[in-house]
């Protein structure tokens, strides 16, 4: 995942991939194509026409779908064509795209105060320079801004966003093309998923962001991208632009044996034990069931998750393999930067002696829906009473209307037994922690022993009025003025729990500075190493604008087995099975009968493909990235990896780490010959069938 | 599945597809390569050296490791070497193997006293000179003589069978080799088993077949398989030659129709209601649960093939092409076949009327244990009272040892409750039938209603004492000499229900006897017409020696999916858990990791090949088949076919099917490297590594 900036420096390297454009012409994220690819949800989306026609996930605007949706017009299981522009429908109006307009070294400014300080003083420095930024950046307004970290504490760049708030739903095909295969298909290879979206942004008539309105125009992007006329095959040269999350490539060895020896088995025991709890209470509770339901999925998706990223870093050797490259590095690194290399060791070491501690805190802190509600509005409180620009983010005037939602939302997702048994799940582990490890908060509120425990929360529960709406809100109203709040026994709760949780939280961030502070020194070692074997070192993905470059590739995920790497729609009539989540649409079926592909078809493979699988490097906050083949051509779009690649954020083995696009050829041919758009093909370029 | 007899007539066939042989060596199935191809328990083997040496499958022989297996010497787990030949274990000493040594037209001797009969007479005149004919084969001793129908009641042959009764273990692999995976990789490619055991037969010192016995001596077999110095790679011509049990298909458009439309859609309901209720019961009741371990893996087994079956045949649309296909040959048919045609369809149609009660009526009698055993005996006694030569199959004198020993077992695979339970699912399917087909016996013993019902079966299995092994035991002696039985509710059953078993018996035999004399007409029509579209007919497997051939080919199950056709040690690794069933032995793992390959690598592969695919035409019985490259030398051991096969037995699907086998480079390496034997090896004429 390079930084559009060091793409000049790898011009060589991208040639010899098969790229045949100019690398200087993708060095800077503002300009042309690099700005057609902007934020979209929590995704990644592209301009793909003049009019500001946006191309992203189904997932990603999953939500815009669903806000359309009615009794009677369930565009989720529909999809929705706009048969022209007057019927393109409006997003939730909390519906945002940003334009990346600005890219701005503001190093000095965020480290000019911290510089000689450690600890909390350091991560306190950084963070009120950081938010000054921003404020300074907001006040032109219509922009979002942010400063992002670009490599480790050493280079702070700001980042200016265009906020576009009018963006409207186009073209999305019905979930069982969108969304083929869901759960049961999610990282699998081989994949036959149409998961794509078409938006558009549009502002007012005097071209500035705005909120929706009817005579608000289509918003003209900086630049667009364009479809290639023809599509992938296996070896061909392929890159994406997005906004990976987070990755953690470079971290120490032993933040490696402890992500593989601790982390991830702790993670996969304890979301293990939370379903296994949902799933028991909800046997006999059809209403908790049904509250829970989301936090189920979520729980489940996580725990699969973390499996994934344990099996992988198993399979890849992982920890072996960071701890010999690392004392090889160690043995080679100048003795000036031995002491705060060490010193970061030290810091990696100090945070595992409350490891388990943090892990089930944090947890109880984020599963209960209702001990959160009490602890936000507890918070809230505390911050209020001081000015806005000292607050905590997230308590700040501008997070008002989130934590409002948030607060609302309890009223669906909560039921009293299921919060207790999943209280209980956590804290009994708690309870059985070495006495170094626990606070005295927490064993004052709900005692020592199981016994105790269960007592506390059937009283707490027994007695609390948060579970209403209501009862929230009025808390609400007096939290953000910093005003008491009316008695209740879970708000006492948080307010006895508070001390310890901000104890943490001041120990967390005192780590983070001083790892802001050490890690440079560890990150120079390390750069110094690998080019002394010949690599240029990308930094870590922080959610900024990053390239990847490589090829259309199977994969060969077991001894005998090889997938291609694209798929065509005979897969989705082989899986076809008329359930959800096998249920292709009629028109689909049909059309793969009769064969009507148009100008759409693969030669080699005499079908049209559907999807394709390149070893491009991705990870969350990919999904939307559009793919480009070797002349800037849109040929493309990124939405999930394969199971073996889960484990990338940490290591990237190329044996198994690939990324899977929905092929452009599939849309086309959907626009063109199943779900008709002739206009859309039109505004992209593409001439229709005979 | 090519009739040896055929192959000259194919030889053009063969050469071009690869054979370098000579095509009439392989005419006759009692002449070498052939004979060295055998019967083994339930499966097929081969002699591979002078000294009776027998190769065949480990699950083949899983009834002989098992038999030798005590407290203290797991010889399941540990697998068994014998260091010498006076280390040779001997088998059971009902276990076989049978040598073909004659193979005679019977045809005028089987058909003589038919013609001009119709249905039960048909049959029964066809029925009792196949018995005579076996009886007088058999007189001459250390024989077993069969009559085979080899095709479709034109053709019989009389098979001669030498009967080696002392077989002894040489050397098996553990289990966690000869079994790795075991139901989880059941009918799966890739595939990682080394599903082979070495056993060897022996005579008496007149080299005549004899009971155990220590100073007997090897056979020598008439001729045996010479191993091949390479193995196996993709596109090679291969070959293989066994036993392979029935198949269907030249069966008529309708019977295909009945197959998919009815019987395996009624096979899977019923055998899962069985599987439900056995999980139901078993699930409170952990003695019960024990029992009945067994009979629930093969209701899951049946269960899984019968839905593989109906899958398969879907698939391969096999109803709408067989239907086609008959259309059209009927309209080519001459009009004298007409009317024998017409009647066999009108059978076919008859046997449709009252198949959901067979069906069930089938089942009630094999799924409950004890009231099977009751069955037995009263129909032990029945025929018991007529002269052995005119008893039915099954209840002559012959039969009496195997009858003993199933009314023993009895006692390990009953429990009250679970056949209760079992018989009342079945007989509450048999409630709802329509009155055409209801049977005025099994009315008035279990009652029109499912309350009747329970309250039959409770008072029935409350009073029995057929639950004792004694109780059993005392009246199979009776029985065996047509004598009464002494009184028992279950007895009182038994005989109350005969009558209707018999008619249903009866019916079941004048159709077949109708099917005898009708179906020649069809098939004379079918070959005619396959003739004209220039194709040879083989016909359907019947329990006699088979040749296939074919190649070694890959699989592409779906869509992007290519599963390579020859497996390596490498995936042993892949698919090692430590757990059964992929807990592969310690002493494997480390020759892999140490990569003491020896001279048994595949250069291609890099590795030590495990299994290898081929498209040869196989099914039940075919286990142990040797399978032999263009110049007819042992590369592999047949062993399973892929899921997508299993409808092959009906439909043979050249893109699905494939079968399974052992690459004979894994046995020699296992044999050279990982659990040495070289004096096997040598006897095998396998030069040893270095």
């Amino acid at each position: 995942m390079w930084l559009p900036s060091q793409l000049p420096d790898i011009a060589d390297a991208l040639r010899e991939a098969g790229f045949r454009g100019d690398a200087r012409d993708l060095a800077d994220l503002t300009r042309a194509p690099l700005d057609a690819v902007v934020r979209v949800g929590g995704g990644t989306g592209s301009f793909v026409s003049a009019d500001g026609l946006l191309l992203t996930n189904h997932h990603v605007a999953l939500g815009v779908i669903q806000y359309n949706s009615k009794p009677g017009r369930d565009l989720i299981a529909d999809g929705y064509v706009a048969a022209d522009r007057g019927a393109e429908l409006p997003a939730n109006p909390d519906y945002r795209v940003l334009v990346t307009t600005g890219f701005e070294d503001v190093t000095e400014r965020v480290l000019g105060q911290a510089r000689g300080k450690r600890g909390r003083a350091y991560h306190d420095a950084v963070d009120a320079a950081s938010k000054a930024l921003v404020a300074e950046c907001e006040a032109q307004g219509d922009v979002r801004c942010s400063v992002a970290d670009m490599f480790y504490g050493t280079s702070f760049h700001l980042v200016t966003q265009l906020e576009l708030r009018d963006i409207r739903l186009v073209y999305a095909p019905p979930r069982a093309i969108g969304n083929y295969g869901d759960e049961v298909d999610n990282f699998m290879w081989p994949r036959h998923s149409g998961d794509f979206t078409l938006l558009r942004a549009y502002v007012g008539r005097d071209g500035r962001p705005a909120d929706h309105a009817a005579d608000n125009v289509p918003y003209a992007p900086p630049s667009h991208l364009r479809m290639a006329a023809t599509g992938p095959a296996e070896g061909d040269f392929a890159m994406l632009a997005g906004y990976p999350g987070i990755t953690y490539r470079h971290r120490t060895a032993a933040e490696f044996d402890q992500q593989v020896n601790w982390r991830l088995p702790a993670q996969v025991e304890v979301l293990s034990a939370l379903v296994d709890t949902i799933e028991r209470v909800g046997a006999t509770d059809a209403d908790a069931r049904t509250r829970y339901a989301s936090q189920l999925a979520s729980l489940k998706n996580g725990e699969k998750r973390y499996r994934g990223e344990l099996e992988g870093l198993r399979r890849s050797d992982a920890v072996r393999e960071r701890a010999a490259d690392e004392r090889a590095m160690l043995a080679a690194t100048p003795a000036q930067l031995a002491a705060p290399i060490a010193d970061l060791q030290a810091l990696v070491a100090d945070a595992a002696a409350t490891r388990e501690r943090d892990l089930l805190v944090g947890l109880v802190a984020g599963q209960a829906q209702l001990l959160r509600a009490a602890l936000t509005l507890e918070r809230l409180r505390i911050e209020s009473s001081r000015p806005d620009a000292g607050r905590e983010s997230g308590y700040q005037v501008r997070d008002h209307g989130l934590i409002e939602g948030q607060l609302r939302q309890v009223q669906r997702r909560y039921a009293p037994a299921m919060e207790k048994a999943l209280l209980a799940t956590l804290l009994e582990r708690y309870q059985a922690l070495p006495e170094a490890q626990r606070l005295p908060e927490f064993d004052a509120a709900f005692g020592r022993t199981p016994e105790a425990l269960d007592a506390a929360l059937d009283t707490l529960y027994a007695d609390t009025a948060l579970g209403e709406e209501d009862a929230r809100l009025s808390r609400f109203a007096a939290a953000r003025e910093g005003r008491a709040l009316a008695a209740d026994p879970l708000v006492t709760l948080a307010a006895a729990l508070m001390p310890a949780l901000l104890r943490i939280e001041d120990a967390r961030k005192a780590r983070e500075g001083e790892d802001l502070r050490l890690r440079p020194a560890y990150m120079q070692a390390l750069v110094a190493w690998r080019e002394g074997q010949g690599m240029a070192v990308y930094p870590d993905a922080n959610r900024t604008l990053r390239v990847s470059y490589g090829r259309v590739e199977p994969l060969q995920p077991r001894d005998a087995v090889r997938h291609a790497p694209v798929t065509t729609v005979a897969g989705i009539v082989e899986k076809h099975t008329g359930e959800v989540p096998f249920d292709a649409p009629a028109p689909l079926l049909e059309a793969i009968a009769q064969r009507r592909f148009g100008e759409h078809v693969d030669p080699r493979l005499d079908s049209v493909p559907v999807n394709f699988l390149t070893n491009l490097d991705t990870t969350g906050g990919n999904s939307g990235s559009p793919v480009l083949n070797a002349d800037g051509e849109l040929i493309g779009l990124n939405f999930d990896s394969n199971w073996e690649a889960v484990s990338a954020s940490w290591k990237f083995d190329p044996r198994y780490k690939r990324a899977i696009h929905v092929d452009m050829r599939y849309l086309r041919w959907l626009l063109d010959e199943v779900y008709p758009a002739p206009h859309l093909l039109e505004e992209l370029g593409v001439p229709a069938s005979g």
